[in-house]
């Protein structure tokens, strides 16, 4: 039997759960691998109702039913579960959210899940219950025993990638952080990651610089010479075909996008100002880094119109695809190891 | 006889000669006012044959020639000329860039032209040759009499307009110049250019945020609480209908920009990444608050590829359809008032 992927629910007041149902629907279709909800099989199905989708779920105690169930039932991995109220996130749906997140993680870490796929999760009302992290990606690491600077969030949409080398910090806080160090973990990081789970044999990395016009010749600041040149340059030593520093407005054009397999880039906007203007409904957060594979659709827990049958499972699609892919290649690299 | 556009030539060692020739000859398919080059005959008609485009010329000694040679020649205002090999910038040719320049200036401030599009120049040529400006932009604004800081860039494509509050400075330097009286100045008059030279009676403003998340209630960053979001209120109170601070990377997202005008955007690159990514071969850089219509395609002198044939016509034609709709406006509110 194949192993599932993990999908934990997301906040139960957001679209998070209505998307997994959407997916589920969507499974021959789309062609997906077989995934399990972690909790939560009466409010999924409440979920799917709000959408008008007739979701039919089998509770299951073992990871390894799920592939049986799968094409008849959305599997649930075990019985926590809860009321809720869409866009009215509660302390108890809090709590179910992180339950499920701390679950789906450990089931990935230990093998029984091929990966997870998280569901959009509202910081501010997890950190309420207890939640320590910035955000998933650091609990997902630290549920792996990995440090949270190796954990490195690439956005992926069907028409381009992204990593930011700094994300949740102030523009102003950006340029003092920048290090050639940082810069080289990082990309070095994504370079392993597309080649051992995107199948990209030899990465192309384009490295996008911090100042307009990438400094031109150090009118327009100092960093892209100093800190992001050097750290190609030592990319480039490693034998990995890293460009750069591109002036970030250029690079992201069609012509110039074909040239590349993923953009590493300095802030957070800088890497998803693109990627949501190309990609905005498809967009993938994955981690790298990881002794697991994680996956998240790349959107908050819009509680606006959670419940109301709007909200695009495009991006959970697109999350739960690229999971089952990255799931599969480390398999069969297993199954030749 | 309809007032001509007047255009300058731009490096004649760049894209930009062969392009005011490929140009012409689309402006029966394009519907383009009648324009009009100043200088360069003989090295316009070079750098068309290089395009393999026969290219008849007529030098004309005063403005008001023009419209009547535009059907069946270029009309080129005086003798000023030179001899060029593309791709290869020199001395006599940055001069030629630069009398070109100010002379379209001086013929858009005395009104007989009605609008200047500037070809590409390389900065580090012409001010090897005595050009004291940062750019084009601040050139113009000059010959016109006022402050560049009144002079305000947009860029402008088919689906997307952005105007960025700092230019070309360095990322560090953005966070320190950003005041509310700068957000409000420059926002104010791109909201009355619209509406006066673009035709949009009450033009949609969405303001950037600088910070990630729109700074996530200051705990990545003060200046959207501090400096932007009140710039938005004092708009707000002076009728102009602006909306923000809006997290960057979600406003660039396709229903997103169906709801504004315009993007008044903190910094070069958070403008121009999304203008390129989707308007890349369409875009127009158009300054606002002058006394004069000044537009430009949004590229550079692209030495690397002038005089192969490769660079694409479709910024220079967009400028010129761009220049001749607002002069053509100019000229009705005259006509009116």
């Amino acid at each position: 039997m194949p192993t599932p992927l993990a999908l934990s629910l997301g906040d139960p007041a957001g679209v998070g759960p209505e998307l997994i149902g959407a997916a589920w629907h969507a499974r021959q279709a789309q062609g997906l691998a077989p995934f399990m909800a972690v909790g939560g099989a009466r409010l999924l199905q409440a979920a799917a109702a709000t959408r008008g989708i007739a979701l039919p779920v089998q509770i299951i105690t073992d990871p390894a039913q799920a592939a049986d169930v799968f094409p008849h039932a959305l599997p649930v991995l075990g019985d926590a579960d809860g009321d809720y109220t869409p866009g009215a996130p509660s302390r108890d749906g809090a709590l179910l959210a992180l339950a499920s997140l701390n679950h789906a993680a450990a089931l990935a870490r230990d093998g029984l899940a091929g990966a997870i796929v998280t569901g959009p999760i509202a910081k501010s009302h997890l950190a309420a219950v207890g939640f320590a992290y910035p955000g998933q990606t650091e609990c997902v690491a630290d549920a792996c025993g990995v440090a949270a600077d190796d954990a490195v969030m690439m956005l992926a949409g069907p028409t381009l990638r992204t990593v930011p080398i700094t994300v949740h910090v102030a523009l102003s806080a950006v340029p003092p952080m920048l290090t050639s160090d940082l810069i080289l973990r990082r990309a070095a990081i994504t370079a392993a990651a597309l080649e051992r789970d995107f199948g990209i044999a030899a990465p192309r990395l384009a490295i996008a610089a911090l100042n307009p016009h990438a400094g031109e010749d150090g009118r327009m600041g100092h960093e892209d010479a100093a800190i992001i040149a050097p750290a190609v340059e030592r990319l480039r030593a490693m034998g990995i075909d890293a460009t750069g520093p591109h002036p970030a407005d250029a690079m992201f054009a069609p012509r110039s996008r074909a040239s590349f397999d993923v953009a590493i880039c300095m802030y957070h906007d800088q890497a998803l100002i693109p990627l949501k203007a190309l990609d905005f409904d498809n967009g993938v957060n994955t981690t790298l880094g990881l002794p697991v594979i994680r996956t998240s659709p790349d959107h908050g827990t819009a509680f606006a119109i959670a419940g109301r049958g709007l909200a695009d499972p495009g991006a959970t699609i697109a999350a739960i695809r690229m999971a089952g892919q990255c799931a599969a290649r480390r398999a069969a690299q297993k199954a030749n190891a």
